[in-house]
């Protein structure tokens, strides 16, 4: 039998369930009064989904007792951190939501065999700040560093600024405690620099967002803080395919930029009007991180494709204000009054320009706004579309644009999403996906895989894989 | 029902089995003739299993085509490259072998996307012989890359000497297509720096050995060719504690060497007999590269922990001397007469001087001879065991000896492999280690999923993760 789905009302002091979860956590760490259940109802795109009760779990072993006595009672799990998932991932109607932030000690950090272990609840920021005493750091740096726990990084195989260099979350990830969803609790992988002994369970549940298990201890690498911080540079060009262009060719000339983002027209206007600055206001902007020995190479590939202004900050102010430009994107562009979708396409670097150009084209026969910004180094484009959502027409073209960005990602050889996930937002494109690029059978795998897991389908239901 | 294991006589001419594979790939591509199907009996560690046909094919296709005979018959399937494997990986009683090498194409060299694409039957030397003339490398090299294969490599998540810095196969694999067990095509994960569509069945190939399908073609992450080579240096010390304390406070003083190799006294004296070579027989050599700027650091480093030699190498000759002395350690231990046993055993680096200080008391133990060397920046140890075939008493202290080091290296928080996979040589220590380490929920996981891509029991059987 798999899980109900259908909505519970929520239990109260005295119903069995309330009884027996305050029984294991404590009927201080539950949440179950629907005032407060609100903040559990909702991810940071607007998917919403009341569960039915939220536990605080102090402990692996509460987090087992939890997820068995759901299991008994074919109630759905999920495990959650921030909420700040942007695909519906950690919202689950009916559901016992498990968050782990309580659980948030870091348990080692080994400076020999360079690894952190620690709980799922810990923010990324909280544990760099750890890992910064010791002169370490984790690469992997979603914008949600400041409030996003390490298990739903694990979960949603995040990305972020650095990663163009470093790679995402799944490159980091050595060893991984979980509790299943039969309520028995496993470790994968070993924390060690290499391990061949058996299948690689490890990256089966990075990027399984929350439908596999509840992963309560991860154990990632972690390297030395570099001693040689990289230059700063802030470029504009006149056009999408000059700049997109310049992109190409700094990767063809094996220049690997330690962070390397884009802009366009519109998000510098809104940056402008919203935060009273007064940027170039050019079709593309550019900021990217160049190690010294690269920057001469680098400026003449920028400037020999048009670059209209090639700025290298002069200090550390002026390369935290260039920072800000990229990171000040999404506020500024909220600050515009619409209801904002951001989107999470990627397509080969050498594919980045028509593809922005696309974009564009799509946001005219569509009639909405379409911003984009992104990871222009590993060509993942975050579109964002602004919509009135008090209007069904703009709703359903703003819908119909984001289908449309998707699917043409997936045609020239791109995937659905980068670093924010399937969720329950592109269960029905991943099906797409998978379809055009990677056959059937690897999605039927997928399914078979989550049966495995799961048979009962308690963990994150009817979404994912499990919906694609 | 599960695919028959019992030996069957080869087929020939005539038989149904020999015209229906001649069907497919043509009789110039079958090897049926006992002498000629003794190359494939054999992997090379000595593990020894007569295949009822060998099968060269030449496209994706022809291979699955003959994967899907193989299942509607119930024959095991074994695919292989160069049969490199140390675990009895590679060979199968009465299975229909697949000799991948014909399949050895360079589909496309990306240099703005960093990826290359080949079928699975290339050699990683052949492979990076291509990429150097784009100015990038494939950077796992074990030191079987003159004769080991893409598939092979992906197979076994092989490792090498650059593993310390780079990691292993499993950190350079983008995308794979995959005949499944059931004959039909899949592909796994997309050429793209990011892709979060779906669940990561990519790494769940990586270090298969064979046994959930096969790989025909590889998406894999290349690298620039570093402009700036490091410098190489070779040191001796008096004992084990003095060079692992060293090897532990570079790690700790966040220095990351490009190569850490180790070499114990007797196979410096194997190499000074064989080779004629006169190297200092300390107990302990190291060869490490260093980038320059580390280098003070290093020797300091060296020099405190007591290294009774610090050399640094003065010129590209000297570089490649010492280079040999680890590549050829392999050859002047063979020349030693005995039958040899390479092992392969991961330990937390900081517990690396204590390990060889044991292996050296399980040798005295048993009555073997155990030589060690190893990749010392990540813990990776390869005693290898010296004993006399024709003697029961020699062979059963060889083994013995080989499951205590596997045995003390699980104790000391370790794995059972690091390199070279588990075969049918490790599956019981498989068992031990999970048991240990990540409980038997992971090791049940495994097998189910094992079930789920090869129900029929086809693939590579009766080993690894189904032997555990």
């Amino acid at each position: 039998m798999r899980a109900k789905r259908s909505g519970r009302r929520a239990p109260r002091s005295g119903d069995p369930l309330w009884g027996a979860l305050a029984g294991i956590s404590g009927a201080q760490n539950l949440v179950a009064e629907a005032s407060r259940l609100e903040e559990y109802s909702e991810d940071m795109a607007g998917f919403r989904a009341t569960p039915a009760i939220v536990v605080r779990p102090g402990s692996e072993d509460e987090v087992r007792r939890i997820v068995s006595l759901a299991g008994r009672r074919k109630i759905p799990v999920v495990p959650r951190g921030a909420g700040s998932s942007l695909t519906g991932a950690s919202v689950s109607k009916g559901a016992v939501v498990l968050d782990m932030r309580r659980m948030d000690a870091v348990l080692k950090v080994d400076t020999v065999n360079w690894y952190v272990s620690a709980q799922a609840g810990i923010t990324l920021e909280d544990l760099n700040k750890r890992l910064e005493k010791d002169g370490f750091f984790f690469p992997p740096d979603p914008a949600s560093s400041s409030i996003c726990t390490v298990g739903g990084a694990v979960a949603e195989g995040s990305g972020g600024l650095r990663c163009v260099k470093y790679g995402t979350v799944k490159d980091w990830v050595l060893s991984l405690r979980v509790v299943l969803p039969n309520g028995k609790v496993a470790s994968f992988g070993e924390p060690l620099a290499k391990n061949r002994a058996g299948f690689d369970l490890v990256h089966l549940m990075v990027g399984s967002e929350g439908t596999l298990g509840v992963v309560t201890e991860a154990c990632l690498k972690i390297i030395p803080i570099p001693a040689a911080k990289p230059k700063r540079l802030l470029l504009t060009f006149d056009d999408w395919r000059s700049a997109s262009d310049a992109i190409s060719q700094l990767k063809a000339s094996k220049i690997m930029p330690h962070m390397f983002e884009f802009l366009d027209r519109e998000t510098i206007q809104a940056i402008n009007k919203n935060l009273s600055t007064s940027e170039d206001e050019a079709e593309a902007t550019l900021i990217v991180d160049i190690e010294e020995p690269s920057l001469g190479a680098a400026t003449e590939i920028f400037e020999r494709n048009g670059a209209r202004k090639v700025v290298m900050a002069k200090d550390a102010n002026e390369e935290e204000a260039f920072y800000q430009i990229r990171s000040m994107a999404y506020l500024a562009i909220r600050g515009l009054g619409k209801a904002v979708q951001v989107e999470d396409i990627v397509v080969p670097v050498d594919r980045l320009g028509e593809y922005l150009m696309k974009v564009k084209e799509i946001a005219a026969k569509r009639g909405v706004k379409i911003l984009v910004n992104g990871h222009a180094g590993d060509g993942n484009v975050h579109p964002v579309i602004l919509y009135d959502e008090d209007d069904k027409k703009s709703r359903a073209a703003a819908f119909h644009a984001f289908e449309e960005l998707c699917r043409y990602g997936i045609s020239v050889g791109g995937s659905i999403t980068g670093e924010h996930g399937v969720g329950t937002q592109k269960a029905k494109l991943l099906r797409e996906q998978m379809k055009a690029h990677e056959g059937e059978e690897a999605l039927r795998l997928m399914k078979e895989i989550k049966k495995v897991f799961d048979p009962e389908g308690i963990m994150n239901p009817g979404k994912y894989v499990e919906a694609a």
